[in-house]
């Protein structure tokens, strides 16, 4: 499910790696095809008028890749209460290991640049991202959940 | 009256040069310049609703350049007959080698995607790009003008 | 074997289009995927020390394309004599409709930035390059090359 | 002193603005026009050796600009102690409007990769980015720094 970027030559600097600007730009990709594996295209969104500006990224770079590497993202979904959608990033290389761990921000506005109340306007989509949010926090806490379970038992 | 555009860091590739692909987008930084100071600002065409797509790009590359360097670009209309206009680019580094040679034409579009009438719709435009024409081969050719003067006087 | 290349949104510009410098990119990667295909990985060439700069590009849009497209790019060599490549591209969308026709020269040098010796120093890189041009003209002109043969035959 | 960008079309995207990740080389634009200013040109610290690897990037936007805006950077130290650099921006619009606030983190490696000793090898780099740290401190909080002088005069 990870999204794979190969590096391109013009993606790289004089320092002979990558730039770390391209880093935002694979962020995109990555949430481009995350939103179309659980059934959103981005260009779907844009043509029921929901436009999705960013508000905000971050990004820690942890090693350096260059030309022709395949950078390996996933996407995950932080936070998201049918206002503002917050993802985490995390790319590796073809060995495993980080290269790079990214979040972004991201608002839903109507055509005239109000806020869409997802909810109420689009249940399904507000259920599929929810939804996510649990999802995910299960797969990052695994231990977690069972020690919470465990303690509840009680 | 050169349009100078300071090589940035991320315009670098790891052969330590400038990318090749950047230089067409300075000949559209040129461009813009250029129609800014013949009095077409390109935000203004397109609040007046014309759009102006690029038909056709050519580069060549003479001299690397990179990072920090100034490349000193100059515009001139090649050909203009009311429907396409022709550019023409030279780029100079400091030294005044010339590092890039480059053309491109461009279409003028209403927001229905015909081609505008200029000489009818927008003649102050019209002449404006008409006569830059003649100044520009009068421009690159002066002794061949000259040369021609004298021809036409026997 | 065509390259596919799936537009980004960061490729797109305000008129709601791809921006035209792009397809120069494309072209690199079409390029790079092209080496590959034909067993000289770019990044091996650059790892035996041969660096190959772009000499010129030539671009010609037909159509317009824009976020969430594919683009399929053909690559075909047009002339290699062993001191000068010449490729041409063809960059056609989803329903087949030619978007995008381009052109680019290389140089092969030596880590000194001296021209290298293809068919000396590299022949089987040679041979390889210089039977595709023959592929190409047979490729792209069936129709002249069984005419040229019933010409041959009287 | 601040750093001026004016917003290139190429740099906007379907969505009638700039496009997120431009700011994050409109960062690298202004630190490299910082660095200048201060009497470290980039490429003269690349000349002598040292490369700059970036550790991490933050952007909050807060206004859209789009092409031909102006858009002001101030650059301003946050801290600074040897061996990580950690730098804010602050883009504001023709208007005065805040567009975009980010922030930076830098290493200093020599060619083998190593973290520069700077206090020990460059003293005077270390000392004007040492001083420029306390100096941006007083720039920014000037009200609290009366405030806090008050109170302990008690």
């Amino acid at each position: 499910m990870d999204y794979i970027h190969t590096v391109q030559y013009y993606e790289t600097d004089k320092m002979g790696i990558t730039h770390h600007s391209n880093y935002i730009r694979w962020m995109e990709e990555a949430r481009v095809d995350f939103l179309s594996q659980i059934g959103w295209d981005y260009a779907r969104l844009e043509d029921m008028g929901i436009i999705s500006p960013v508000l905000s990224v971050t990004c820690d770079y942890k090693k350096t890749t260059t030309f022709s590497d395949q950078v390996f993202i996933s996407v995950s979904v932080k936070e998201f209460k049918g206002v503002k959608l917050h993802l985490a990033y995390e790319m590796r290389n073809k060995e495993g290991n980080v290269v790079c761990i990214g979040t972004s921000s991201h608002a839903f506005l109507d055509p005239e640049g109000k806020p869409v109340r997802m909810k109420k306007e689009y249940p399904e989509l507000f259920d599929t991202l929810s939804n996510l949010v649990i999802d995910t926090a299960e797969l990052l806490h695994p231990v977690n959940e069972v020690r919470h379970f465990l303690t509840d038992e009680r």
